[in-house]
């Protein structure tokens, strides 16, 4: 009889604890996204990075000034834990770029092209070719290598408009940009086209990384917008066209020294378990990496300033990441992880926000069942501010090495992605691109996560 | 025992149709949503009414346009029943606009100004008088009628940049359109400018309707851009202004005949039971009236281009609605309400999209609870669409006249609203400003909840 009353004082007493935690964790939550949205640091950060800093791919100049820049901004926040760390990233550089339809009644219609990242040049004489359009792998690989060789192959994969995740439409594309120019070359083609992967219908090529199978010879590969590519699928299948050229001196450099930059505020109860999240701070060479991941470093930054704005001292460690070089290499990612071995250190989740400013829907997550469980069971806090989904599988690229070693738990922010691949890797991703309201909201989301695992833990 | 039998065969009979309903519809619904990503015509719709019509305020010979193409363009659909209802409308035409500061050093400074919606110019002499700032209605309910008296009063009433739904922003700020012409009138005032019922900080001033209580003389009102509000609330504090100067020749005109469009689809099994769903046809006179409400038009007369490309004969009349005048007198939907009792017709719902045409979260609604979970009872069919949220209250303008009169249960579409009040009433209100994938789910938002409520009814 006793046991049981002590058992329902128990109960009563949890009942009561998560109902207090509860409005209070709701209240802190209030507090977060009032501060952020009054104060729209984070918005007023990307503003700098991108007029002031503009694009930063690995090894450039403006990659260096921008670790210098998230180091002094994560300072600025009071946070006095702020570190670098070293790694070596590689350093490609597009140089020039030109490219030309020659028809077959002799007139020559110029292509605005943009290499992919890490791609060969043709070199300062060009290449010049018959064009081959497949639609697909499958086209390809069916195809009798004398038909391929000597080409420049043309695919023509379409950015799927079906999907309501448009990066369910991001991943089959992607495998063109990055496989198809060995696949090409496998059969002897010369140079490889792919129509960009965009959501858009417009005249922008979009960039991006591509990976050369060592058994094939490199070749030059670019995109083309989705306006040119209709183009020219329609004067491929009318046979207008004699050839093509392409002038590319894009090159890959010696490696450079570079950073991430790392901030750290310790646990009062937990400092062993940390909280790692971040976004990455190189960019491509094109546009302005405003939301890619623009967006995610100074949403990461904006967690840190909100913990030292509210006064809120964490439980477990959080750390914030600033990664180098996500773009083409992962180098940032992977030193970091190799950091954590060596440290011994435990990470009980990863958290990333690289898929850009809009309003967040949620969180995607790679992690047990029980654990993402514990998440859900705070989607009522979230629920306010429209974060209502974490059903998704995902998580970061950064965070993968991560992932990979210790198996640790990973998790990304969702934004809304109907317009993020209209911009995503090309000049159309500015500043003027990302919403005020919505960057605050997705920093809104990173800090509540991070406040809620740095509390109750996964 | 055999009644039990039967009860348990009903119940495994009852259970059996849910889910094969519920395979059928999630298949609909995917052919919907297919359909309209794959075609976006309602994204073609708006870039010619935006482009080839443009604004189009009660009475203009745009609105006259807009009726002509929403009727053309309705029957373009197939559909085989459109038709018009006759209703006449005010209208206000805005005339020449001008304002500048006077400062106390004798310097000029020009004020870009928008008049109020319906407001009374000051004629060609314009107004100069001194101003006097009020934060909110309370300070100036408790002013002297002698310190206001001969004065311009300048209502410096801040949008509220936290809340996460800025709908919820949008209704106090909107009192002081409405209200504060009569309010500042009635202790003496001469003129009223407002801060614009606007989340942006720009340069752009936001129109909107005002409302004159009869008892009091009725003075000029205009709105001025946040950040000119915020200049002239230093320039006021800091005691700078002699006084300041309003033209606008703004006038009220003779009523003018116009129309509702309708189209129906009759229902194959309750033909009386209608569903009627719509937005509004005018707009204001500046920017193109793309989100407000060009998107809630287009995305009315998707619903019906799709019922009839897919084939669906609806159980209940399906009936959409582009409503003629919500902006600046609620005519036209209060014509259709006269109308429908006339026609002794049942309306067992009304649904709107008049929130802009960005990425739509859910509906908000107005009904029985009852009601109410019967829709919410459909949200595993909505949430791979993101559309999430069905338990905020609301309902259009432009069918509430329905509601007022029958107690129609009435529904809102609910877009994220973070960039609404950025553009709606001003200059920022145009096709570009529209995102071609964001306005089709909003249109497959209508559609799908139009087809929900055909088959099942409320």
């Amino acid at each position: 009889m006793k046991a049981k009353f002590i058992l329902i004082g128990i109960l009563f007493f949890s009942i009561l604890t998560n109902a207090q935690n509860y409005k209070q964790d709701s209240v802190t939550l209030k507090q977060m996204s009032n501060r952020i949205l009054a104060d729209y640091d984070c918005y007023k950060d990307l503003n700098y990075l991108c007029k002031q800093i503009g694009n930063r791919i690995s090894g450039s100049e403006q990659a260096t000034k921008a670790v210098e820049w998230g180091k002094k901004t994560l300072e600025s926040t009071g946070c006095t834990n702020v570190f670098l760390q070293e790694v070596f990233v590689p350093h490609w550089i597009r140089g020039k770029e030109e490219a030309s339809i020659t028809t077959k009644n002799g007139n020559r219609i110029s292509l605005k092209i943009s290499s992919l990242g890490n791609a060969v040049g043709t070199g300062e004489n060009g290449l010049q070719a018959p064009v081959l359009k497949v639609n697909n792998m499958d086209e390809l690989k069916r195809m009798n290598a004398k038909d391929v060789k000597g080409k420049i192959v043309f695919f023509n994969f379409k950015f799927d408009q079906l999907n309501i995740n448009t990066f369910d439409s991001y991943g089959p594309c992607v495998y063109y940009r990055w496989a198809s120019p060995s696949e090409a070359s496998k059969l002897g083609a010369v140079g490889v086209i792919i129509r960009s992967v965009s959501s858009a219908f417009d005249d922008k090529p979009h960039t991006g990384s591509l990976h050369y199978d060592d058994k094939y010879p490199a070749i030059p590969a670019v995109a083309i917008s989705n306006l040119a590519a209709d183009d020219l699928e329609k004067m491929i299948e009318q046979k207008h066209i004699k050839n093509l050229f392409i002038k590319t001196t894009c090159k890959m450099l010696a490696d450079v020294k570079s950073h991430n930059v790392v901030a750290e505020i310790k646990g009062s109860e937990l400092p062993n378990e940390i909280i790692v999240f971040g976004g990455h701070l190189d960019s491509w060479d094109i546009g302005e990496g405003a939301h890619d991941d623009g967006a995610g470093v100074v949403q990461t930054i904006e967690v840190i300033r909100t913990f030292i704005k509210l006064g809120i001292r964490p439980k477990r460690t959080i750390r914030a990441v600033l990664f180098m070089n996500e773009e083409n290499g992962l180098r940032g990612g992977t030193k970091y992880a190799e950091l954590a071995e060596k440290n011994n250190e435990k990470h009980i989740v990863g958290i990333e926000s690289d898929a850009g400013g809009a309003t967040p829907f949620g969180f995607s997550m790679t992690m047990p069942m029980e654990q993402r469980n514990k998440i859900k069971s705070w989607s009522n806090l979230f629920l306010p501010y429209n974060i209502h989904d974490f059903d998704r599988e995902g998580g970061g690229a950064d965070i993968s090495p991560l992932k990979k070693k210790f198996g640790t738990p990973v998790m990304e922010l969702m934004p809304d992605s109907q317009r993020y691949f209209d911009m995503h890797h090309s000049d159309n991703d500015v500043f003027e691109n990302v919403h005020r309201r919505e960057l605050c909201l997705g920093a809104f989301g990173m800090s509540a996560m991070v406040y809620m695992i740095s509390q109750y833990g996964l």
